[in-house]
């Protein structure tokens, strides 16, 4: 991704020392941080320094790979503590078990210790640039469906901050817009944590792609009149019937999309569908603090005596679904079994 | 409605003296402010001390009816004055009009100087409390929707602070909870201007009628899940096929409802159908200064190189409405023809 004109991945390896940018600071300022430990790298995920399925698997694979160079003699049992000390940091992301479990499988194939170390770093690296580039694939399949001129609806933030780079959503506006096309995007700002108006709205800006912030509530307004040819979100996990589980309102803007015949497609790394799981109905759907919503900023702006209610997230039935844009092509939510695992 | 146990109106004369809830201090402080002035009747009215069309209208009968104490020997032309002055605070507010022009109509019926004060006075006093009675009675029609341990959804304010007293949308939850029925309320914050968090959070909190906020998002989500049996919202302006203007993103609560058959009602005094206009295409949109939405309380939230859009209403079109709750009862929003005008 282009930040102050300059490519960044959103985190990277240099010698044993990881790189990686200070998510909680942005947009207000852009500070890159380096990881030189264990308890750095937990940090990092628990505190929400890196955030995105994808960006906390790379750092778990780097985190890793980390830990490993610095063992004397690695043996199955280190390894395995440092797994099982980095799973716990954010225990409901299945990428980050995805990386670790690539790292550690791909070392304890050797036993020798300086081999070990080798296969560890190549290894993270090698999961770290396979995360990049099926994201770069998503925005190439998800290209296709932009036409010059077009524009599109994204909702929370589904960008390179939250992958290795390009972003799942933001994937396919990237490319169009590298190939010269025209394009527009609505960015629902998303409360309650706002990750539209912060990060979508400042990977856009510093892209350079034409863009506005709109409040969640005006969605529908510019759908009707007829302002937004294509909508494209990421998603939290997708059932196998085509059921998506994204942030709070997604559902509600792809039935108002669907009800004023406007596409809406979802981008997803194919590790991002579980097949184990049969519909939507079976996501757990996580209950955040209320003070999300009764605050903003820290600074409380709903009345005192008020509680909230705030689901972090919703399932968009596959009905409302035209496509999920994966890094092998473009699936109808009723064709997933047609992927290859 | 109730703050702090007691009764109150959202305005109401004391001897000459106009008193009024400070609304932009509102739910952090509750303050009564009293006006004794023209200047001051004007500042009240333009920076939003009082707020909602009815509300405002009361204040213009009450304004102008204490003008006219303060004349000499009041003449038409000193009377038409005080209205055009009072009319530029707020030029678009329908209702502003409606309560200036009848307490001129009816003082001007006399010559005599004191019959006027006194006409004045007596038939603004008139005009405020049949503004009151209007809303009463929305409440009761309202209220026959509402079933015992309904739960309820609404969006903006639509509240006794919008009005003189009891609101619109808000009355026939008033009165549902003042006939011993369990409701509970799903209240939409409604970004960018949070009148939901804000107002009708206060509102329903010092009435005792149990509510959560929750983020516009999570509208579609509740509904969904079936947890929301009826939505009820105000309207700013009822075109004459049925169509209704209302606070953004009233549009997509609508649109997700009647995709969930849950019955939407609008609440609405008469005064507030045009029966000139004919659909919602000939209804124009307020586009606001896009820092509302850029901006929190103030403080920048979203990225600082980004712009924004800012549409403060969107049009409902007639389909998704299953009806009109007036004084004069619940009216389909292809029935408006049989209201008597």
């Amino acid at each position: 991704m282009k930040i102050k004109g300059k490519l960044y991945r959103t985190i990277w390896m240099d010698g044993n020392t990881i790189h990686t940018i200070e998510q909680n600071k942005l947009p207000e300022e852009f500070e890159i941080i380096s990881i030189d430990s264990l308890e750095g790298v937990a940090n990092s995920i628990s505190t929400m320094i890196i955030r995105g399925a994808p960006a906390i698997g790379a750092m778990g694979a780097f985190g890793l790979a980390q830990a490993i160079q610095k063992m004397d003699s690695p043996t199955a049992e280190d390894i395995q503590k440092v797994y099982d000390f980095l799973y716990e940091t954010r225990p409901t992301a299945y990428d980050l078990q995805h990386g670790l479990d690539f790292v550690m499988t791909k070392t304890l194939t050797e036993t020798d210790p300086s081999s070990m170390k080798q296969l560890a770093m190549e290894s993270a690296q090698a999961y770290v640039d396979a995360s990049a580039e099926a994201c770069r694939k998503i925005g190439e399949y998800g290209n296709s469906l932009i036409k010059n001129g077009d524009s599109l609806l994204t909702h929370c933030n589904a960008g390179a901050l939250a992958t290795v780079d390009y972003g799942t959503a933001l994937a396919p506006m990237r490319i169009a817009h590298e190939n010269g096309k025209n394009i527009f995007v609505y960015v629902d700002e998303t409360r309650p944590r706002l990750q539209g108006a912060k990060l979508t709205a400042f990977e856009l800006h510093e892209e350079g792609i034409p863009h506005a912030v709109i409040a969640d509530n005006a969605a529908g307004y510019f759908m009707a009149r007829g302002d937004v040819d294509l909508v494209i979100t990421g998603t939290d996990r997708v059932a196998a019937n085509g059921d998506v589980a994204n942030k709070i309102g997604t559902y509600e803007k792809a039935v108002v999309a669907h009800e004023n015949g406007i596409p809406v497609y979802i981008a997803a790394p194919i590790s991002t569908i579980d097949f184990t799981c049969p519909t939507g109905n079976y996501i757990p759907i996580e209950e955040r603090d209320q003070n999300e919503v009764l605050d903003i900023n820290g600074l409380r702006v709903a009345s005192k005596g008020s509680q909230a209610f705030n689901p972090a997230f919703d399932v968009t039935p596959a009905k409302y679904i035209t496509g999920i844009i994966t890094e092998q092509g473009i699936f109808k939510p009723g064709e997933l079994d047609k992927i290859n695992r």
